[in-house]
């Protein structure tokens, strides 16, 4: 069986659902073929094995069919309905979601950025946004605050959710960059110091074993395409995973594994999700505090190593933001 | 030392949360003291051993001390930025947030509620609310919808969060219900199909070992006091942890232990997040569909007892919004 369609928008995305849902059910790559034509940007054609059954859908508790054609045209329509966030102009708007303020102030210095006195967001959340002109560029660095009772950065994925909604209604950006530190593995290359620009992100503390839901837990996404930005800026390029937690429980490592992640982070695949629903493009840079699968605690590593490690990534986000200034998404 | 502070404002959740950070860093209650004073209502004083060391606060990643004394004056600000939130008026607009819509739907027949075809949410967003006038209450239930790709209900903390925090923007509601089926411990009492109104709720999947980011991990929140409710209607009541994994790793385990819960859900704590910061009341109603510490798998239990736990939901649902009706916050 042989289904055509066409993508409209970051066709990559969808390939990538297309391939997750198929291969979690049959698990088998085997059993899919997808012909890319290099030519005719946007249009692929899908192979499945006749005897694939209907893909199974759960729909509140209930079972449902769904036929692989059925699924591609969701998907294709889905797409159609962003196709607004691919517009060739350049880049004018961009927003940072920063999770710690400490990563985050020697950014708002660099492009000599502002507090807002007028926050855009509701009274009594703790969320700050630093934004100025920078080159042709309005940047904006939204934080999540400090939290009212305890004192530390709000950190993990509600909050980087919630301000991602918030900024996206607010500001209208053209992209957002959620930058911030995050562990990784040696085993996959990585060192302290290292900035990673994630190719995709999911989550990995999201189990929920009922078919189809297993799937919403881990909430793959991936980041808008950035070929150039990678080849001019000589930066890693690794799958990120998110959690809520600083430390990794087997459950947890096992998911990582599966997500084939070379970074691990407390934020981005909410940012991601939140940015999906929203129609807009997001990047993922992430500076190396801590080794996950080194000797030394994660905790105290990060602590030790924050500091420096937040000048790697403040070097690569100015490299990036110099980089996007004057271009559009399609020249990332 | 005795230090004597008010509250204007919900003061049970104030003391849970002074209690919470003095016992977590003197490991002992006896160390404190709360004097609560019923004919001064809102009035307390503390007694602080004399030999207590200052209370520490770690400020991204530089640590601060503060003396109790700072700590309760930061309490009591906080607390009075809230005291609009118990207005001595008749409850006159409720928002349930429901994550599945099969949860939903029976009371959406029940309070003879309309679809909105006019979102007030962000278009593409696949939010779902249903309206109408109940007795003297403007009655809201709001879902998370299905996920545009997977087609299934967008459970979980991140899909919550958001939900409630566009719900409370767009309809500034006096009360947040959030009901729902939850896990429950047979060892703790809790049977299938019993409802719960939780009173307090917290993370259990959040670790963050450096001190006092794992209170904020935690975020322990108490709910709108309601003894009346309980009483009236002779509900069950008890701590509700929450988590993204249907599942419970050993991890999780503990934490929901520490936490001291009976119920386990996908949702509570991240909704009383959101309603914690924009200073709106919020209640937990829950059904138990799955016994956690029991012999059957968790997703087969759930999905077999939804449709009949979901009647007991909404009876209930319908009791407590029968005797919120007319009422004060203050009265429930």
């Amino acid at each position: 069986m042989q289904i055509e369609f066409a993508c409209t928008s970051c066709p990559l995305i969808v390939m990538a659902r297309i391939l997750k849902i198929f291969t979690s059910h049959t698990h088998s790559l085997g059993l899919i073929r997808l012909h890319y034509f290099k030519g005719e940007k946007h249009k692929y054609t899908l192979s499945v094995n006749k005897k694939m059954s209907p893909f199974l859908i759960y729909r509140g508790g209930k079972r449902e069919e769904r036929s692989p054609e059925g699924l591609i045209m969701t998907i294709s329509m889905e797409n159609k309905l962003g196709e607004g966030s691919m517009v060739a102009r350049p880049i004018s708007n961009i927003v940072f979601i920063i999770a710690m303020q400490t990563e985050a102030l020697p950014l708002v210095n660099k492009f000599e950025l502002t507090e807002d006195p007028n926050s855009l967001f509701p009274k009594n959340v703790p969320w700050v946004r630093y934004n100025g002109k920078y080159k042709d560029l309005n940047v904006n660095i939204v934080c999540p605050g400090k939290d009212a009772i305890l004192g530390v950065d709000s950190v993990g994925t509600v909050s980087a959710a919630l301000l991602t909604y918030a900024s996206i209604q607010a500001l209208k950006p053209d992209l957002i960059i959620n930058a911030g530190t995050a562990g990784a593995f040696k085993a996959k290359g990585a060192s302290i110091g290292d900035v990673y620009l994630a190719s995709d992100v999911a989550f990995h503390d999201r189990r929920i074993p009922i078919p189809v839901f297993d799937l919403y837990g881990v909430g793959l996404r991936q980041a808008c395409c950035t070929p150039n930005v990678i080849k001019a800026l000589n930066l890693k390029v690794g799958k990120l995973s998110t959690g809520d937690s600083l430390d990794m429980c087997p459950l947890d490592e096992a998911s990582i594994m599966k997500n084939d992640a070379v970074i691990k982070d407390m934020e981005g695949a909410a940012v991601a999700y939140v940015a999906d629903l929203l129609k807009v493009s997001v990047i993922f840079l992430k500076a190396v505090t801590d080794i996950v699968d080194g000797d030394k605690p994660t905790a105290e590593e990060f602590l030790q190593n924050l500091a420096a490690v937040t000048a790697a990534l403040d070097e690569a986000a100015t490299k990036v933001v110099d980089f996007i200034n004057g271009k559009c998404l399609s020249e990332l």
